[in-house]
């Protein structure tokens, strides 16, 4: 199977720690495909319209979208072990984490396209509003962690993991470590984590 | 359960239709809540620190993000029928449909977050971009309806017909129904599924 890959995009990162944590890495083909939002990529469209990466293409040519639909498809296919939980609560809680923690990245790609304009066409008030936001966020995690680490490593901790890694990446400025010390503690074993080192975010 | 709501979210939308025809509609306290990008929501922030909807409080407090998480937790309410395929292929596929429609959603509320700005602090070039991937993205809907209809009603049908009803809430100059008389066809059925009917998107 063919994946859209960008070393730069931590959607796509999720997926390869995904697929490294349940033994199926080396059924993945990754292609190299640059997505710019204003710069819709031919080869992306060709199997993503919306152009947007991580986008799996499966042998039988089926197109699998979006980070958390590869996620899914990739546990189903490991005979070892899986990442999300049975239907239940904890997989209620686990998804809706995990949904959390993309949010948090969908606003911070928003917020990083937002602050690269030329400040003539820049609005404060999104950027305010993204501050706020993130800030808030990521004390909500700060606060859940102990449940979060209570679950078996899995889609939420992955999520979670991804967010943090782009904050260092992309957002080094805000320093999302102080005043959070349990996630910061956490952030250190999920670096440490063979697939988190196997797949580091880069500016290739 | 309570919901965080508004008869204007094609995100609320989803999860609204997902629990009429899941039945289970009666048990969803809805709590209007004024969702606005640039200022953050009190009542919405104390429950989900992103400011969006839908966002449903359990009865045990556990809180649940975003729209396609609710549906899958309503989907496991129902003791008759199911909007989410048993894993496996017909499962992949439709969750990948459902997350193309989202991703639909997603770039319209960009397009028109820009698209409001006052001229001189909008940005053509996002704007050129938003429209070229939603054409792209309908047509590809418009080529794979026949595949998309050959399935049960579920969370695929309810993402695009979501999509579709947003387009003519805020982008009827937009004429999406032009050259894709297949999606204007289905849509027509959607629009008479009671469930659509008891949650039309409106501006209250």
């Amino acid at each position: 199977m063919k994946l859209h890959w960008s070393p730069r995009s931590p959607y796509v990162r999720k997926t390869m720690i995904a697929a490294h944590v349940l033994g199926v890495a080396d059924r993945i083909e990754r292609v190299r495909s640059v997505a710019v939002m204003t710069r819709p990529n031919p080869a992306i469209m060709a199997d993503n319209p919306l152009n947007k990466i991580p986008t799996l293409v499966l042998e039988d040519g089926t197109v699998l979208v979006d980070s958390r639909v590869i996620c899914e498809y990739l546990d189903a296919l490991s005979s070892g072990p899986h990442i999300f939980p049975a239907p239940g609560p904890a997989r209620w809680q686990a998804l809706s984490w995990a949904a959390r923690a993309d949010g948090l990245l969908d606003l911070l790609i928003l917020w990083r396209n937002e602050r690269e304009k030329p400040s003539e066409t820049r609005t404060a008030a999104w950027i305010d509003a993204f501050r706020e936001k993130a800030g808030a966020t990521l004390d909500r995690f700060e606060q859940e962690l102990a449940a979060i680490e209570s679950q078996p490593f899995g889609i939420a901790h992955i999520g979670l993991g991804c967010a943090l890694g782009y904050l260092d990446f992309r957002f080094a400025d805000l320093g999302w470590r102080e005043g959070r010390p349990q996630l910061a503690r956490w952030y250190r074993g999920f670096e440490e984590h063979p697939a988190a080192i196997a797949t580091e975010i880069i500016d290739d």
